[in-house]
Protein backbone atom coordinates (compact mmCIF):
# COMPACT_ATOMS: atom_id res chain seq x y z
CA UNK A 1 0.00 0.00 0.00
CA UNK A 2 1.31 3.50 -1.27
CA UNK A 3 2.01 5.49 1.94
CA UNK A 4 1.79 9.55 2.28
CA UNK A 5 2.63 12.21 4.97
CA UNK A 6 -0.94 13.97 4.42
CA UNK A 7 -3.74 12.52 2.50
CA UNK A 8 -6.30 15.59 1.11
CA UNK A 9 -9.10 14.36 -0.14
CA UNK A 10 -11.24 17.17 -2.52
CA UNK A 11 -8.83 18.83 -5.38
CA UNK A 12 -11.18 22.07 -5.00
CA UNK A 13 -9.75 25.51 -3.48
CA UNK A 14 -9.59 24.43 -0.02
CA UNK A 15 -7.97 21.18 -0.85
CA UNK A 16 -5.43 22.68 -2.98
CA UNK A 17 -4.61 25.63 -0.63
CA UNK A 18 -4.00 22.88 1.98
CA UNK A 19 -1.58 20.97 -0.48
CA UNK A 20 0.22 24.31 -1.10
CA UNK A 21 0.76 24.62 2.71
CA UNK A 22 2.21 21.14 3.35
CA UNK A 23 4.10 20.02 0.44
CA UNK A 24 5.94 23.77 0.65
CA UNK A 25 6.62 22.39 3.98
CA UNK A 26 8.24 19.06 2.82
CA UNK A 27 5.76 16.48 3.89
CA UNK A 28 4.37 14.34 1.41
CA UNK A 29 1.55 15.28 0.04
CA UNK A 30 -1.20 13.17 -1.77
CA UNK A 31 -4.05 15.39 -3.09
CA UNK A 32 -7.46 12.54 -4.17
CA UNK A 33 -10.45 13.51 -6.10
CA UNK A 34 -10.92 14.95 -9.53
CA UNK A 35 -13.32 17.55 -10.91
CA UNK A 36 -14.20 19.58 -8.29
CA UNK A 37 -17.71 21.08 -8.60
CA UNK A 38 -16.42 24.94 -8.55
CA UNK A 39 -14.10 23.72 -12.30
CA UNK A 40 -16.93 24.99 -14.36
CA UNK A 41 -17.03 27.35 -16.92
CA UNK A 42 -18.32 30.43 -15.40
CA UNK A 43 -16.87 33.49 -14.04
CA UNK A 44 -15.61 34.02 -10.59
CA UNK A 45 -15.41 37.54 -9.60
CA UNK A 46 -14.93 37.75 -6.10
CA UNK A 47 -12.13 36.13 -5.13
CA UNK A 48 -9.26 38.39 -3.81
CA UNK A 49 -6.28 39.37 -6.91
CA UNK A 50 -8.51 38.93 -9.91
CA UNK A 51 -10.08 41.98 -10.92
CA UNK A 52 -10.69 40.84 -14.68
CA UNK A 53 -13.16 37.75 -13.46
CA UNK A 54 -11.72 34.43 -14.01
CA UNK A 55 -13.53 30.95 -14.71
CA UNK A 56 -13.43 27.90 -12.19
CA UNK A 57 -11.85 26.19 -14.67
CA UNK A 58 -9.03 28.11 -14.90
CA UNK A 59 -8.37 29.54 -11.04
CA UNK A 60 -8.67 25.17 -10.53
CA UNK A 61 -5.86 24.62 -13.29
CA UNK A 62 -3.82 27.25 -11.35
CA UNK A 63 -4.11 25.98 -7.78
CA UNK A 64 -3.06 22.48 -9.59
CA UNK A 65 -0.06 23.70 -10.76
CA UNK A 66 0.46 25.77 -8.01
CA UNK A 67 0.56 22.74 -5.66
CA UNK A 68 2.59 20.62 -7.93
CA UNK A 69 4.69 23.28 -8.06
CA UNK A 70 6.52 22.51 -4.12
CA UNK A 71 5.79 19.10 -4.99
CA UNK A 72 1.98 17.99 -4.15
CA UNK A 73 0.98 14.31 -5.94
CA UNK A 74 -2.30 15.33 -7.26
CA UNK A 75 -4.02 11.29 -8.42
CA UNK A 76 -7.66 11.72 -10.11
CA UNK A 77 -9.05 8.98 -8.20
CA UNK A 78 -12.29 8.50 -6.68
CA UNK A 79 -12.72 7.80 -3.05
CA UNK A 80 -14.50 5.11 -1.70
CA UNK A 81 -14.02 4.66 2.00
CA UNK A 82 -11.61 5.72 4.66
CA UNK A 83 -10.96 3.77 8.10
CA UNK A 84 -8.30 4.79 10.85
CA UNK A 85 -6.39 1.93 12.06
CA UNK A 86 -5.56 0.47 15.27
CA UNK A 87 -1.89 2.24 14.80
CA UNK A 88 -3.36 5.76 14.16
CA UNK A 89 -3.13 5.69 10.00
CA UNK A 90 -5.64 6.50 7.47
CA UNK A 91 -6.42 3.61 5.27
CA UNK A 92 -7.93 5.11 2.43
CA UNK A 93 -9.39 2.68 -1.04
CA UNK A 94 -10.46 4.71 -4.16
CA UNK A 95 -11.49 3.23 -6.99
CA UNK A 96 -7.71 2.57 -8.20
CA UNK A 97 -5.54 2.34 -5.23
CA UNK A 98 -4.74 1.99 -1.64
CA UNK A 99 -3.33 4.54 0.34
CA UNK A 100 -2.30 4.78 4.10
CA UNK A 101 -1.66 8.44 5.45
CA UNK A 102 -0.60 9.78 8.67
CA UNK A 103 -2.97 12.84 8.20
CA UNK A 104 -5.80 13.91 6.77
CA UNK A 105 -7.65 16.74 5.07
CA UNK A 106 -11.68 16.57 4.34
CA UNK A 107 -12.22 19.14 1.65
CA UNK A 108 -14.76 17.57 -0.96
CA UNK A 109 -17.27 20.09 -0.80
CA UNK A 110 -21.00 19.24 0.06
CA UNK A 111 -23.00 16.69 -1.23
CA UNK A 112 -26.28 17.47 -2.09
CA UNK A 113 -27.53 14.52 -3.84
CA UNK A 114 -31.23 13.41 -2.25
CA UNK A 115 -32.57 10.57 -3.06
CA UNK A 116 -36.00 11.82 -3.45
CA UNK A 117 -37.98 9.28 -1.33
CA UNK A 118 -40.64 11.72 0.07
CA UNK A 119 -41.13 10.20 3.56
CA UNK A 120 -37.23 9.40 4.03
CA UNK A 121 -36.88 11.70 7.47
CA UNK A 122 -39.46 9.74 8.86
CA UNK A 123 -37.22 6.71 8.82
CA UNK A 124 -34.05 7.99 9.66
CA UNK A 125 -32.59 5.76 12.39
CA UNK A 126 -35.54 3.14 12.09
CA UNK A 127 -33.98 1.63 9.08
CA UNK A 128 -32.47 4.61 6.51
CA UNK A 129 -28.55 4.73 7.02
CA UNK A 130 -26.05 6.92 5.95
CA UNK A 131 -23.05 4.53 6.56
CA UNK A 132 -22.62 0.77 6.68
CA UNK A 133 -19.48 0.88 9.21
CA UNK A 134 -21.75 2.34 11.54
CA UNK A 135 -24.60 0.86 11.44
CA UNK A 136 -24.42 -2.12 9.07
CA UNK A 137 -23.65 -4.29 12.54
CA UNK A 138 -27.58 -4.00 12.83
CA UNK A 139 -28.53 -5.52 9.99
CA UNK A 140 -27.12 -8.73 10.48
CA UNK A 141 -28.94 -11.53 8.01
CA UNK A 142 -31.40 -8.75 7.36
CA UNK A 143 -32.79 -7.27 3.88
CA UNK A 144 -30.90 -4.00 2.94
CA UNK A 145 -31.31 -2.29 -0.36
CA UNK A 146 -28.31 0.20 -1.13
CA UNK A 147 -29.34 3.41 -3.08
CA UNK A 148 -26.60 4.91 -5.18
CA UNK A 149 -25.36 4.64 -9.23
CA UNK A 150 -21.69 4.15 -8.77
CA UNK A 151 -18.78 3.04 -7.04
CA UNK A 152 -19.13 4.11 -3.81
CA UNK A 153 -22.87 2.15 -4.08
CA UNK A 154 -20.90 -0.81 -5.01
CA UNK A 155 -18.26 -0.57 -2.42
CA UNK A 156 -20.55 -0.16 0.11
CA UNK A 157 -22.94 -3.12 -0.78
CA UNK A 158 -19.65 -5.38 -0.84
CA UNK A 159 -19.05 -4.04 2.82
CA UNK A 160 -22.24 -4.86 3.98
CA UNK A 161 -21.44 -8.42 2.70
CA UNK A 162 -19.39 -8.60 6.00
CA UNK A 163 -23.19 -8.87 7.69
CA UNK A 164 -25.63 -10.51 5.73
CA UNK A 165 -26.07 -11.74 2.30
CA UNK A 166 -29.23 -10.26 1.34
CA UNK A 167 -28.55 -7.01 -0.47
CA UNK A 168 -29.47 -5.53 -3.17
CA UNK A 169 -28.62 -2.09 -5.31
CA UNK A 170 -30.82 -0.07 -6.75
CA UNK A 171 -29.72 3.18 -8.53
CA UNK A 172 -33.06 5.05 -7.47
CA UNK A 173 -33.59 5.83 -11.26
CA UNK A 174 -29.57 7.46 -12.71
CA UNK A 175 -27.81 5.51 -15.06
CA UNK A 176 -25.55 2.82 -13.40
CA UNK A 177 -21.70 3.77 -14.18
CA UNK A 178 -20.10 0.73 -11.85
CA UNK A 179 -16.95 -0.24 -13.05
CA UNK A 180 -16.60 -3.68 -15.10
CA UNK A 181 -14.54 -4.12 -11.95
CA UNK A 182 -16.95 -3.48 -9.43
CA UNK A 183 -19.52 -5.47 -11.47
CA UNK A 184 -17.59 -8.58 -11.73
CA UNK A 185 -17.37 -8.27 -7.69
CA UNK A 186 -20.91 -7.67 -7.16
CA UNK A 187 -21.75 -10.64 -9.62
CA UNK A 188 -19.27 -12.81 -7.88
CA UNK A 189 -21.48 -11.61 -4.23
CA UNK A 190 -24.73 -12.62 -5.82
CA UNK A 191 -25.31 -8.82 -5.61
CA UNK A 192 -28.17 -7.48 -7.80
CA UNK A 193 -28.06 -3.74 -9.63
CA UNK A 194 -31.65 -2.93 -9.96
CA UNK A 195 -32.54 0.08 -12.14
CA UNK A 196 -35.63 1.11 -10.54
CA UNK A 197 -36.72 4.41 -8.09
CA UNK A 198 -37.72 4.05 -4.85
CA UNK A 199 -40.63 6.88 -4.21
CA UNK A 200 -42.08 6.08 -0.28
CA UNK A 201 -41.26 3.77 2.25
CA UNK A 202 -43.76 2.27 4.68
CA UNK A 203 -43.58 0.09 7.97
CA UNK A 204 -45.05 0.51 11.56
CA UNK A 205 -42.42 1.77 13.71
CA UNK A 206 -39.33 0.80 11.45
CA UNK A 207 -38.96 0.34 7.78
CA UNK A 208 -40.57 -2.80 6.49
CA UNK A 209 -41.34 -2.11 3.00
CA UNK A 210 -39.57 0.77 0.07
CA UNK A 211 -42.79 1.32 -2.91
CA UNK A 212 -40.85 1.81 -6.38
CA UNK A 213 -42.11 4.37 -8.42
CA UNK A 214 -44.33 1.20 -10.92
CA UNK A 215 -45.83 0.62 -7.71
CA UNK A 216 -43.97 -2.48 -7.08
CA UNK A 217 -43.00 -2.94 -3.33
CA UNK A 218 -39.77 -4.41 -2.06
CA UNK A 219 -39.64 -6.00 1.76
CA UNK A 220 -36.68 -4.03 3.51
CA UNK A 221 -34.98 -3.73 6.74
CA UNK A 222 -32.77 -1.59 6.12
CA UNK A 223 -31.77 1.56 3.33
CA UNK A 224 -28.16 2.51 2.93
CA UNK A 225 -27.64 6.01 0.83
CA UNK A 226 -25.02 6.09 -1.02
CA UNK A 227 -25.74 8.45 -4.34
CA UNK A 228 -23.08 10.06 -6.42
CA UNK A 229 -19.59 9.71 -4.90
CA UNK A 230 -18.43 9.83 -1.66
CA UNK A 231 -18.30 13.08 0.29
CA UNK A 232 -16.32 14.40 3.62
CA UNK A 233 -19.67 13.63 5.30
CA UNK A 234 -19.97 10.12 4.04
CA UNK A 235 -15.93 9.98 5.58
CA UNK A 236 -16.48 11.84 8.96
CA UNK A 237 -19.60 9.24 9.26
CA UNK A 238 -17.41 6.29 9.17
CA UNK A 239 -14.20 8.16 11.41
CA UNK A 240 -16.65 9.18 14.15
CA UNK A 241 -16.59 12.57 13.20
CA UNK A 242 -19.15 14.96 14.60
CA UNK A 243 -21.73 16.61 12.16
CA UNK A 244 -24.06 19.17 12.71
CA UNK A 245 -26.52 18.55 9.65
CA UNK A 246 -25.14 18.17 6.77
CA UNK A 247 -21.60 19.66 7.59
CA UNK A 248 -18.64 18.72 9.70
CA UNK A 249 -17.46 19.80 12.85
CA UNK A 250 -14.39 22.01 12.78
CA UNK A 251 -12.93 24.30 15.54
CA UNK A 252 -10.68 27.57 14.44
CA UNK A 253 -7.48 25.65 13.97
CA UNK A 254 -10.31 23.49 11.87
CA UNK A 255 -9.40 20.32 13.30
CA UNK A 256 -12.10 17.72 13.77
CA UNK A 257 -13.17 15.90 16.96
CA UNK A 258 -10.40 13.04 15.95
CA UNK A 259 -7.08 13.85 16.14
CA UNK A 260 -4.90 13.84 12.70
CA UNK A 261 -8.54 15.23 10.55
CA UNK A 262 -8.83 18.15 9.36
CA UNK A 263 -12.09 19.30 7.48
CA UNK A 264 -11.75 22.92 5.64
CA UNK A 265 -14.21 24.34 2.28
CA UNK A 266 -17.67 23.67 1.86
CA UNK A 267 -18.05 20.40 3.78
CA UNK A 268 -17.57 22.62 6.99
CA UNK A 269 -20.76 24.96 5.95
CA UNK A 270 -19.35 28.76 6.81
CA UNK A 271 -19.72 31.01 4.21
CA UNK A 272 -19.57 28.78 0.90
CA UNK A 273 -16.83 30.47 -1.07
CA UNK A 274 -13.64 30.19 -2.80
CA UNK A 275 -12.00 33.01 -0.45
CA UNK A 276 -13.06 31.02 2.37
CA UNK A 277 -12.38 27.63 1.52
CA UNK A 278 -9.06 29.13 0.58
CA UNK A 279 -8.18 30.59 4.12
CA UNK A 280 -9.56 27.48 5.51
CA UNK A 281 -7.37 25.06 3.40
CA UNK A 282 -4.00 27.20 4.67
CA UNK A 283 -5.24 26.52 8.38
CA UNK A 284 -6.32 22.78 7.90
CA UNK A 285 -2.60 22.56 6.31
CA UNK A 286 -1.14 24.56 8.95
CA UNK A 287 -2.60 22.53 11.20
CA UNK A 288 -1.76 19.60 9.82
CA UNK A 289 1.95 20.45 9.95
CA UNK A 290 2.09 20.98 13.24
CA UNK A 291 -0.27 17.59 14.70
CA UNK A 292 2.31 15.90 12.48
CA UNK A 293 5.35 17.47 14.36
CA UNK A 294 4.14 16.97 17.55
CA UNK A 295 3.61 13.15 16.66
CA UNK A 296 7.11 13.14 15.51
CA UNK A 297 7.71 14.61 18.96
CA UNK B 1 -19.74 64.83 7.97
CA UNK B 2 -18.94 62.34 4.93
CA UNK B 3 -21.38 59.39 5.61
CA UNK B 4 -21.25 56.01 4.13
CA UNK B 5 -22.49 52.16 5.09
CA UNK B 6 -20.04 50.68 6.13
CA UNK B 7 -16.08 51.73 6.78
CA UNK B 8 -13.26 49.74 6.30
CA UNK B 9 -10.16 50.64 8.72
CA UNK B 10 -6.88 48.78 6.86
CA UNK B 11 -6.38 48.66 2.89
CA UNK B 12 -4.69 44.72 3.15
CA UNK B 13 -5.93 41.72 1.95
CA UNK B 14 -8.51 41.39 4.67
CA UNK B 15 -9.88 45.07 4.41
CA UNK B 16 -10.43 44.66 0.62
CA UNK B 17 -11.43 41.37 0.33
CA UNK B 18 -13.94 42.78 2.74
CA UNK B 19 -14.86 45.60 0.12
CA UNK B 20 -15.08 43.50 -2.29
CA UNK B 21 -17.86 41.78 -1.03
CA UNK B 22 -19.55 44.70 0.76
CA UNK B 23 -19.40 47.20 -2.24
CA UNK B 24 -20.72 44.24 -4.45
CA UNK B 25 -23.54 43.92 -2.44
CA UNK B 26 -24.44 47.29 -3.29
CA UNK B 27 -23.57 49.10 0.05
CA UNK B 28 -21.63 52.26 0.09
CA UNK B 29 -18.41 51.37 1.30
CA UNK B 30 -15.09 53.97 2.40
CA UNK B 31 -11.86 51.64 2.92
CA UNK B 32 -9.99 53.58 5.12
CA UNK B 33 -5.66 53.46 5.75
CA UNK B 34 -2.75 53.03 3.17
CA UNK B 35 0.10 51.68 2.47
CA UNK B 36 -0.57 48.12 4.12
CA UNK B 37 2.67 45.79 5.43
CA UNK B 38 1.79 43.44 2.94
CA UNK B 39 2.54 46.12 -0.11
CA UNK B 40 6.25 45.75 -0.23
CA UNK B 41 8.41 44.14 -3.03
CA UNK B 42 9.18 40.19 -1.73
CA UNK B 43 7.70 37.42 -3.17
CA UNK B 44 4.44 35.69 -1.85
CA UNK B 45 4.10 32.17 -3.04
CA UNK B 46 1.42 30.36 -1.15
CA UNK B 47 -1.59 31.84 -2.12
CA UNK B 48 -3.72 30.20 -4.10
CA UNK B 49 -4.35 31.21 -7.76
CA UNK B 50 -0.57 32.19 -8.34
CA UNK B 51 1.56 29.81 -8.87
CA UNK B 52 4.37 31.82 -10.48
CA UNK B 53 4.61 34.06 -7.24
CA UNK B 54 3.65 37.53 -7.10
CA UNK B 55 5.39 40.49 -5.01
CA UNK B 56 2.76 42.20 -1.88
CA UNK B 57 2.73 45.12 -4.02
CA UNK B 58 1.38 43.71 -7.36
CA UNK B 59 -0.64 41.69 -5.21
CA UNK B 60 -2.75 44.91 -3.46
CA UNK B 61 -2.88 46.91 -6.59
CA UNK B 62 -5.11 43.86 -7.77
CA UNK B 63 -7.00 44.11 -5.02
CA UNK B 64 -7.41 47.63 -4.96
CA UNK B 65 -8.96 47.60 -8.45
CA UNK B 66 -10.94 44.81 -7.82
CA UNK B 67 -12.49 46.62 -4.84
CA UNK B 68 -12.85 50.18 -6.82
CA UNK B 69 -14.29 48.16 -9.88
CA UNK B 70 -17.55 47.15 -7.36
CA UNK B 71 -17.78 50.47 -6.21
CA UNK B 72 -16.24 50.93 -3.08
CA UNK B 73 -13.73 53.94 -2.14
CA UNK B 74 -10.42 53.92 -1.47
CA UNK B 75 -8.92 56.61 0.75
CA UNK B 76 -5.70 56.62 1.89
CA UNK B 77 -6.01 58.53 5.30
CA UNK B 78 -4.33 57.67 8.64
CA UNK B 79 -7.37 57.17 11.06
CA UNK B 80 -6.60 58.78 14.24
CA UNK B 81 -9.82 57.40 16.47
CA UNK B 82 -13.28 56.16 16.23
CA UNK B 83 -15.83 56.27 18.82
CA UNK B 84 -19.50 54.92 18.85
CA UNK B 85 -22.27 58.04 19.43
CA UNK B 86 -25.44 57.53 21.01
CA UNK B 87 -27.48 56.49 17.58
CA UNK B 88 -25.28 53.50 17.52
CA UNK B 89 -23.08 55.09 14.25
CA UNK B 90 -19.52 55.05 14.30
CA UNK B 91 -17.45 58.53 13.94
CA UNK B 92 -14.04 58.00 12.57
CA UNK B 93 -11.72 60.80 12.18
CA UNK B 94 -8.64 60.75 10.03
CA UNK B 95 -5.91 62.75 9.83
CA UNK B 96 -7.22 64.24 6.63
CA UNK B 97 -11.66 63.91 7.53
CA UNK B 98 -14.10 62.75 9.92
CA UNK B 99 -16.70 60.17 8.49
CA UNK B 100 -19.92 58.43 9.85
CA UNK B 101 -20.63 54.91 9.02
CA UNK B 102 -23.16 52.20 10.01
CA UNK B 103 -21.66 49.24 10.17
CA UNK B 104 -17.29 49.01 11.11
CA UNK B 105 -14.53 46.10 10.01
CA UNK B 106 -11.43 46.39 12.07
CA UNK B 107 -8.49 44.79 9.22
CA UNK B 108 -5.01 47.42 10.03
CA UNK B 109 -3.28 44.04 10.55
CA UNK B 110 -1.37 44.10 14.02
CA UNK B 111 0.96 46.70 15.22
CA UNK B 112 3.76 45.66 16.80
CA UNK B 113 5.40 48.84 17.61
CA UNK B 114 7.18 48.33 20.93
CA UNK B 115 8.29 51.69 22.88
CA UNK B 116 11.59 49.26 24.47
CA UNK B 117 10.81 50.44 28.23
CA UNK B 118 12.60 47.47 29.80
CA UNK B 119 9.97 47.11 32.96
CA UNK B 120 7.09 48.55 31.45
CA UNK B 121 4.82 45.43 31.95
CA UNK B 122 5.17 46.34 35.67
CA UNK B 123 2.75 49.52 35.73
CA UNK B 124 0.28 48.06 33.11
CA UNK B 125 -2.85 49.28 35.24
CA UNK B 126 -0.64 50.88 37.30
CA UNK B 127 -0.40 54.01 34.94
CA UNK B 128 0.72 52.88 31.91
CA UNK B 129 -2.45 52.99 29.12
CA UNK B 130 -2.80 52.19 25.83
CA UNK B 131 -6.12 54.59 25.27
CA UNK B 132 -7.01 57.65 25.94
CA UNK B 133 -10.93 57.74 26.08
CA UNK B 134 -10.48 54.14 28.20
CA UNK B 135 -8.48 55.75 31.07
CA UNK B 136 -8.23 59.30 30.10
CA UNK B 137 -11.10 60.18 33.52
CA UNK B 138 -8.37 58.04 35.87
CA UNK B 139 -5.78 61.08 35.66
CA UNK B 140 -7.74 64.42 36.08
CA UNK B 141 -5.47 67.27 36.54
CA UNK B 142 -2.64 64.84 36.91
CA UNK B 143 1.01 64.62 34.92
CA UNK B 144 0.94 62.20 32.17
CA UNK B 145 3.57 61.64 28.91
CA UNK B 146 1.86 60.18 25.81
CA UNK B 147 4.88 58.49 23.96
CA UNK B 148 4.48 58.42 20.03
CA UNK B 149 5.80 60.22 16.76
CA UNK B 150 3.36 60.88 14.57
CA UNK B 151 -0.25 62.35 14.39
CA UNK B 152 -1.85 59.56 16.92
CA UNK B 153 0.19 60.67 19.62
CA UNK B 154 -0.67 64.26 18.79
CA UNK B 155 -4.52 63.31 18.28
CA UNK B 156 -4.56 61.22 21.84
CA UNK B 157 -2.19 64.02 23.66
CA UNK B 158 -5.21 66.84 22.42
CA UNK B 159 -8.02 64.16 23.57
CA UNK B 160 -6.55 64.19 26.81
CA UNK B 161 -7.12 67.86 27.28
CA UNK B 162 -10.29 67.46 28.50
CA UNK B 163 -8.94 65.66 31.67
CA UNK B 164 -6.01 67.25 32.39
CA UNK B 165 -3.63 70.37 31.39
CA UNK B 166 -0.25 68.68 32.43
CA UNK B 167 0.41 66.66 29.05
CA UNK B 168 4.43 66.34 27.15
CA UNK B 169 4.50 64.28 24.12
CA UNK B 170 8.22 62.10 23.74
CA UNK B 171 8.85 60.68 20.39
CA UNK B 172 10.58 57.67 22.28
CA UNK B 173 13.99 58.33 19.97
CA UNK B 174 11.88 58.69 16.85
CA UNK B 175 11.94 61.57 14.45
CA UNK B 176 8.59 63.46 14.97
CA UNK B 177 6.05 63.42 12.20
CA UNK B 178 3.80 65.11 13.08
CA UNK B 179 1.94 67.69 10.52
CA UNK B 180 1.87 71.14 10.47
CA UNK B 181 -1.62 71.26 11.18
CA UNK B 182 -1.40 69.25 14.65
CA UNK B 183 1.94 70.78 15.50
CA UNK B 184 -0.34 74.09 15.71
CA UNK B 185 -2.86 72.83 17.52
CA UNK B 186 -0.65 71.64 19.82
CA UNK B 187 1.21 74.79 20.65
CA UNK B 188 -2.15 76.41 21.27
CA UNK B 189 -2.89 73.64 23.64
CA UNK B 190 0.79 74.06 25.40
CA UNK B 191 1.23 70.60 25.07
CA UNK B 192 4.93 70.06 24.22
CA UNK B 193 6.45 67.63 22.15
CA UNK B 194 10.11 66.15 23.20
CA UNK B 195 12.55 64.01 21.19
CA UNK B 196 13.70 61.63 23.84
CA UNK B 197 13.38 58.55 24.98
CA UNK B 198 12.11 56.92 28.27
CA UNK B 199 14.38 53.59 28.66
CA UNK B 200 13.13 52.94 32.80
CA UNK B 201 9.92 53.75 35.38
CA UNK B 202 10.23 53.74 38.69
CA UNK B 203 7.42 54.05 41.28
CA UNK B 204 6.44 52.62 44.25
CA UNK B 205 2.80 51.35 44.26
CA UNK B 206 1.77 53.30 40.67
CA UNK B 207 3.80 54.75 38.10
CA UNK B 208 5.84 58.21 39.56
CA UNK B 209 8.84 58.99 37.45
CA UNK B 210 9.97 57.79 34.06
CA UNK B 211 13.69 57.65 33.51
CA UNK B 212 14.48 59.17 30.05
CA UNK B 213 18.21 57.19 28.45
CA UNK B 214 20.30 60.41 29.15
CA UNK B 215 19.47 59.65 32.65
CA UNK B 216 17.26 62.73 33.43
CA UNK B 217 13.61 61.95 35.13
CA UNK B 218 10.26 63.32 34.74
CA UNK B 219 7.62 63.02 37.29
CA UNK B 220 4.55 61.55 36.06
CA UNK B 221 1.38 59.53 36.91
CA UNK B 222 0.63 58.62 33.57
CA UNK B 223 1.91 57.31 30.44
CA UNK B 224 0.16 56.65 27.45
CA UNK B 225 1.34 54.66 24.29
CA UNK B 226 0.34 55.82 21.14
CA UNK B 227 3.69 54.83 18.81
CA UNK B 228 3.28 54.42 15.13
CA UNK B 229 -0.07 54.49 13.45
CA UNK B 230 -3.28 53.97 15.18
CA UNK B 231 -4.25 50.34 15.17
CA UNK B 232 -7.14 47.77 15.27
CA UNK B 233 -5.96 47.18 18.83
CA UNK B 234 -6.32 50.81 19.30
CA UNK B 235 -10.01 51.34 18.14
CA UNK B 236 -10.93 48.08 19.86
CA UNK B 237 -9.99 49.57 23.30
CA UNK B 238 -11.51 52.93 22.71
CA UNK B 239 -14.88 50.90 21.30
CA UNK B 240 -14.63 48.56 24.78
CA UNK B 241 -13.98 45.58 22.51
CA UNK B 242 -12.79 42.04 23.41
CA UNK B 243 -9.40 41.20 23.24
CA UNK B 244 -7.08 38.24 24.03
CA UNK B 245 -3.24 40.16 24.64
CA UNK B 246 -2.15 42.18 21.09
CA UNK B 247 -5.56 40.17 19.50
CA UNK B 248 -9.39 40.88 18.71
CA UNK B 249 -11.84 38.36 19.83
CA UNK B 250 -13.59 37.20 16.60
CA UNK B 251 -16.69 35.02 16.60
CA UNK B 252 -16.83 32.19 13.83
CA UNK B 253 -18.72 34.87 11.73
CA UNK B 254 -15.93 38.02 12.03
CA UNK B 255 -18.13 39.59 14.99
CA UNK B 256 -16.68 41.58 17.83
CA UNK B 257 -18.60 41.54 20.65
CA UNK B 258 -19.97 45.12 19.23
CA UNK B 259 -23.00 44.31 17.45
CA UNK B 260 -22.27 46.24 13.99
CA UNK B 261 -18.16 45.78 14.54
CA UNK B 262 -16.32 42.85 12.93
CA UNK B 263 -12.86 42.28 12.40
CA UNK B 264 -10.71 40.48 9.94
CA UNK B 265 -7.68 39.37 9.02
CA UNK B 266 -3.82 39.24 11.13
CA UNK B 267 -5.64 41.74 14.13
CA UNK B 268 -8.05 38.69 14.99
CA UNK B 269 -4.57 36.55 15.08
CA UNK B 270 -5.61 33.31 13.95
CA UNK B 271 -2.73 31.82 11.12
CA UNK B 272 -0.91 35.28 9.86
CA UNK B 273 -1.24 34.20 5.93
CA UNK B 274 -2.68 35.92 2.95
CA UNK B 275 -4.98 33.48 2.49
CA UNK B 276 -6.50 33.56 5.99
CA UNK B 277 -7.65 36.75 5.85
CA UNK B 278 -8.87 36.99 2.11
CA UNK B 279 -11.26 34.27 3.73
CA UNK B 280 -11.97 36.34 6.94
CA UNK B 281 -12.42 39.30 4.78
CA UNK B 282 -14.95 37.67 3.00
CA UNK B 283 -17.11 36.41 6.07
CA UNK B 284 -16.36 39.85 7.89
CA UNK B 285 -18.30 41.36 4.89
CA UNK B 286 -20.90 39.00 4.75
CA UNK B 287 -21.72 39.50 8.11
CA UNK B 288 -21.51 43.08 7.87
CA UNK B 289 -24.39 43.22 5.08
CA UNK B 290 -26.47 40.88 7.29
CA UNK B 291 -26.03 43.03 10.04
CA UNK B 292 -27.13 45.88 7.99
CA UNK B 293 -30.06 44.31 6.30
CA UNK B 294 -31.34 43.46 9.93
CA UNK B 295 -31.14 47.09 11.06
CA UNK B 296 -33.13 47.90 8.14
CA UNK B 297 -35.70 45.62 8.92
Amino acid sequence: MDKTDIAIIGQGPAGLSAAIYTARAGLKTTVLGCDPKVAGNYDIDNYFGFPESITGQELIELGCKHAQKFGAELRCEKVLSVYQNADGRFDIKTDQSELSSRALILATGVSRVRPGIKNISEYEAKGVSYCVSCDGFFYKNKKVLVLGEGIFAANQALELKNYTPHITICTQGKKEKISDDYNALLQKQNIPVLPGKVKELSGDKFLEKAVFEDGKTMDVDGIFLAMGEASSLDFAYSLGITTRGIFIEADHEQRTNIPGVFAAGDCVGRFLQISVAVGEGAIAGHSAISYLKELSG
